[in-house]
């Protein structure tokens, strides 16, 4: 059993490798004898992260603010507080902020074979602001 | 890409059958096509569950009130909000309220081959009331 108090727990900015403007991400599980990791994220208005895929799958559970998620192909759709999303394996991607508020949720990715994360392109201005 | 809106989500009872008092358990994620169920689940004060293990393990991380975690052959630890903890795969423990408060924590549990948990012996007064 690793527990893990509030206090200790560290906020880190975004990388700018996979994330299009700014945010804070908290590593809360990571690098654990547990197949899966665990980190809450928040996206300043308008930050969202790259197109990715997760060989696992992902949970997205909203704590705070305002965001969208979209599957490629498909229309972006609306975040609110208290909403789940469950990503499968390898459905393409993205999550952030809408334009106009803060965006924070708890994000679950299950590893497969220890592998988290497959990042793709930016999502373009265009892509980002596609009506709803 | 499965959504379910805040609005959807919906509260049970807990079931005695698993848990000393009352509480209430809020499915977020289960029998979905992704090796994991997640759950919000509010413990009544002095409310906790058996003793149990998880074939996967699971993660625990707290959004409200005192609580305790246990591993069998441990001291009870306190929980405050933001407190995260991982459970091993096979790690005998139980979790629950203090008694003069409310807890509610997200619990993800990781499947293996489709098995979520084991339920053991109920926690005794005496074991719960042991100094941590």
């Amino acid at each position: 059993m690793i527990k893990k108090s509030s206090s200790s727990l560290q906020s880190q900015r975004l990388p700018a490798d996979y994330f299009t403007g700014n945010g804070w991400i908290q590593l809360l599980v990571r690098d654990e004898p547990i197949h899966c990791n665990v980190a809450k994220v928040t996206f300043e208005p308008g930050c969202r992260n790259h197109w990715h895929t997760h060989p696992g799958g992902q949970i997205l559970i909203v704590t705070e603010g305002k965001g969208y998620v979209q599957k490629k192909g498909e229309p972006k759709q609306l975040l609110l507080p208290g909403d789940v999303v469950t990503i499968l394996a390898n459905e393409e991607h993205w999550h952030g902020a809408t334009a106009d508020s803060l965006f924070t949720h708890i994000a679950t990715q299950l590893l497969l074979d220890g592998k988290e994360v497959n990042w793709l392109d930016p999502v373009t201005d265009e892509e980002y602001s596609q009506t709803q």
